[in-house]
């Protein structure tokens, strides 16, 4: 068989379902492996441990696609622990043999994906351009000169290159991202402490996320979903709780003051183009204030947090200071003489930060910003190592400190080849609400994922809005007495629909203002009962709920194309002294009979 | 007029409303004041300044008790800024003229409350005794050998001899709990972030909190409630929610082997008569590790968060060391050569020591600590400064770290007349929720307040949040298939109850898993149907009958005792083939039936 040129999950499964067996898949894949940059991996699982591996699934679960990620070979970034193989964060002499997989590596692995490897990286997650490290610099795909971005540099461009269906990264200050950007693939970073970090080599542990490579935002959010969750024996783990934004999104873009590219006026008119793309799909651009974000950013490398790569290296780089790459080795010194009192100080003035951001993001639901502002060739950033990779990070450092989510991708290619991408990041736990748009901003760039640039993309179902419908009948009707309830509440009307057949409904005796009741019967065929279908927040629906006095009642309703939806139910023993109305198909029908009886 | 020996609120009201004119209020107490220990004040406010305010005030609000804390004079912890007083931390040589009010006094004064001066404390309130200060040590009011406690030492004993209606302190490690234990007091000490910290000199800035003195928990309560509300330039201030407490508390006690009084029987005596008196309230006694909470506590000293009392003194102490107390400048000191790869290492400590207390918070609800395991004679601390005040921290220092609520109230008096407090710690924003309880607790150690030891306390309204209450008849009762739809959506068990007569009660056929229908019968006389109240929040309400499925739905459900509660209502489209349970009284009943029957 012939693997498609990037192994997105809908193409994987499709071959699975229509017959492709998982050992020939691993044979083709292995195939490919022989023949791809030997700079991507550091540690590749060896053929037999992967032919193994799938023989172990097709045991645990025969059946193709029978586990939500089943046969779905995926890398992971040399700082992740994978039992059985080193896990070196791209410093040789640092290198352990872990026992255990970390949990976001055990859970993907439950899922029946399977790992061809553990991918190369700017040693130590110190950089965002791929070339700090002694195994070599992974390449940008598109264009052998430049540099993939890191510090995820294997992982990203294994899936930019059909390796692997999606890959792990991490992201401190944008390793999850830049290589999404300079391989024209999806990079999303989830909020920090909604997926778990045991088992990885911290960079700086407090705001350190693990990240999903991917040729989609659909797929990579599938992986995210499995790898996400609790997880006790991290202390930076938490219980995360999605949060909403609204359906028109108010997305923000710096100033002009604060929009710098470096000179990269082909990344800029990129960029523009983004949001043009952005406001086509129906997003209002509202331009921000970028400093308080910049002068977040720049505290990452510049304020006291550097002292947790320090931390996270110690006691290694006081026996074996000579081992280290030396641009991170410099980086991580820089921390020596950083005191408590510093670190106390930088806590202070982030929180400041914070408080200053909070200002604009009143402003916005989610900020439209380039992932980078800049490319550079490998040989330029050797000549240039810390000055060059900073531009890198100008818009992604400071969204860890903000306990940001984000989603990188695709936006295009400038006339030399080289590709260019944008991110959407949003106020933590948006991971969700987040991912509709970016995939629609994905498909709108029609810049396919990876090395496939005509690969048609998967939509994202948007579960952004939890609002819950519910169908009223009576006296919340659009001009009814009680409609204000519904509107008050923030309630809008999506719709009028029809009950099911099996309805019999009941002008009620006794209820001010007069209401309907609504009552279902096994066998029963009226013509079915006029109903309007509102939506509101759980919190208003739970309000108004709460406010229904007996003998109403909120259940479920059948309508008549089948579906069911929430709405009103009315006791039995309310019955007694009701009239039926069944006949007038819905209460306007028999309000407007009793006013012409009038 | 004589004022009473201690200010509660409603005395002072009630004198107010009975013709109390508050110029002869003012004189009244300035005459107390001039009796008072001179160690209690740093600076008082003038007394014509004091007659100025008042007529201030009557000018702007002339109705007696026109405003929330109309008239009620309080005195000022000298770390806070009130405009026109110097704020001196203690340190004279540190002190400086604040032009505004911290925002906190800006609110209480425009409340109404009058500032009767800037109050002791231990220097830099780095200490729980009070001793350490060059302006002497404010006594315990009952035994002028003790110390008052600190380092909120001049506003505890403020409140306790009656000079002001309420005070304020600061609580970083216990500074706002201890003095109130060792004089008879309520100590309010609110979760991290609720009251704004502008206009403070920082003991440790990321978890110093603001706190009211009171002679009873509804008192303090009220002060909080007008001092308490976001600050946009506060960094460490929060937009904060009510967290709810279930009405039966499950009160955590520290397990025999972490229970720790220093040899101070007569306090543990005490704390054993406190843990009966909570039962006696209803509460139930849980007992729990307190290791992680000693282990976090002893990070405040022994960690790198003194560096934010360095911090907090730089320049200041480089440039004048011999100005400072010994004791708190030995303290501060220690930070000299903490590192930031110290202060991480502490943080994640600390985190991971937090997430060990979570397992003990799984159990309980609140936890019942003593507020100071032992108290010492100002002799006896100032020839051991260090040791014997770290013991008062025993039980307070955690608080901060964990975001804690914590409420300090008497729980009786020794043998030899010295009173021992106990505290309600709870999770953040458990502020409300902590305090009827609080309050039925002073209420039941039968000791007044401060000097008066017969005063009559106020209860506390229990306000409840905007939680709604839900009836659950079957399958969502604890312990049955469906009950974790409900706490996973943070619901908690309020109690149980029995529905009124009029129910008749069914097994429904054909339902998974197992469920009951509830019917109304105008007329029925049944035993009445078991269920469990449940309380959600709005939100989590309206998921939870969103996704309730036919033939089920929330309606209003009458209790016996005559109100309504929301819960399940069945349609009577589902009774044919079910089978009548309701002489079993409740689902529990007959489910053991099924059982028994097996």
């Amino acid at each position: 068989m012939t693997l498609p040129a990037v192994l997105d999950f809908a193409r994987l499964r499709a071959a699975y379902a229509a017959g492709l067996s998982l050992p020939d898949m691993v044979e083709a894949l292995l195939e490919r492996l022989e023949g791809a940059d030997p700079a991507i991996f550091i540690t590749r699982t060896a053929p037999d441990a992967l032919r193994a591996a799938a023989a172990d699934l097709l045991a645990r679960a025969p059946e193709p696609n029978a586990l939500p990620l089943w046969g779905l070979p995926f890398a992971v970034k040399d700082n992740i622990d994978v039992a059985g193989l080193p896990t070196t964060a791209g410093c040789p002499d640092f290198a352990y043999e872990p026992t255990t997989d970390a949990p976001v590596m055990a859970r993907l692995r439950a899922a029946g994906a399977l790992v061809i490897g553990k991918t190369n990286l700017d040693q130590f997650a110190t950089g965002l351009n791929g070339t700090r490290s002694p195994h070599g610099a992974p390449r940008c795909v598109f264009d052998k000169a430049y540099v993939s971005g890191g510090s995820s540099s294997g992982s990203g461009v294994a899936v930019a290159a059909g390796l692997a269906a999606f890959s792990l990264g991490t992201d401190t200050a944008g390793s999850g991202r830049v290589p999404a950007a300079f391989n024209n693939i999806v990079g999303l970073k989830p909020s920090p402490g909604r997926v778990p970090t045991s088992g990885v080599v911290p960079a700086c542990r407090s705001i350190d996320v693990v990240t999903v490579f991917a040729t989609s935002v659909a797929d990579g959010l599938e992986a995210c979903r499995v790898a996400e969750g609790f997880e006790p024996d991290d202390p930076f783990s938490r219980r995360f709780r999605e949060t909403d934004l609204p359906a028109r999104l108010r997305l923000g873009v710096p100033a002009e003051e604060e929009l710098e590219f470096f000179g990269n006026d082909a990344y800029r008119t990129l960029f523009d183009a983004g949001i043009e793309r952005a406001r086509s799909l129906g997003a209002e651009i509202v331009p921000f204030d970028y400093r308080p974000f910049r002068e977040a950013a720049a505290l990452l490398y510049e304020g006291p947090w550097v002292a947790e790569r320090l931390h996270a290296v110690l006691p290694f780089i006081d026996r074996k200071p000579e081992a280290m790459d030396a641009t991170v080795r410099t980086i991580i010194e820089g921390a020596r003489d950083m005191s408590a009192v510093d670190a106390f100080a930088g806590r202070y003035r982030l929180e400041a930060l914070r408080r200053e951001a909070e200002r604009e993001w009143a402003k916005v639901d989610a900020l439209l910003l380039p992932t980078s502002p800049d490319i550079q060739t490998v040989e330029a950033m050797e000549a240039d190592p810390i000055a060059l990779n900073a531009r890198f990070g100008r818009y992604t450092n400071f969204a860890n400190f903000f306990g940001c989510a984000a989603i990188a991708v695709p936006a295009g290619f400038t006339s030399a080849g080289l590709p260019f991408g944008v991110q959407l990041v949003g106020p933590q736990d948006t991971d969700e609400a987040l991912a509709p748009f970016a995939a629609r901003l994905q498909a709108a760039a029609s810049t396919g994922a990876g090395l496939d640039r005509a690969l048609t993309l998967p939509p994202v179902e948007d579960r952004s809005s939890d609002d819950i419908a519910i169908a009223v009948v009576g006296a919340h009707l659009t001009g009814m007495p009680l409609n204000g309830e519904l509107t008050r509440l923030g309630g809008t009307l999506a719709r009028t629909a029809r009950t099911a057949p099996g309805y019999r409904f009941y002008a009620l005796a006794g209820t001010v203002p007069p209401k309907p009741g609504l009552v279902r019967e096994a066998g029963f065929q009226g013509p079915g009962i006029e109903v309007e279908i509102w939506r509101l927040s759980p919190d208003s629906f739970g309000r108004f709920v709460a406010a229904i006095p007996q003998p109403l009642g909120i259940g479920k309703i059948a309508l008549d194309d089948g579906s069911q939806v929430s709405g009103f139910l009315c006791e039995a023993a309310a019955l007694p002294g009701a009239v039926e109305i069944t006949e007038f198909g819905g209460w306007r029908n028999y309000v407007a009979s009793l006013a012409r009886a009038a």
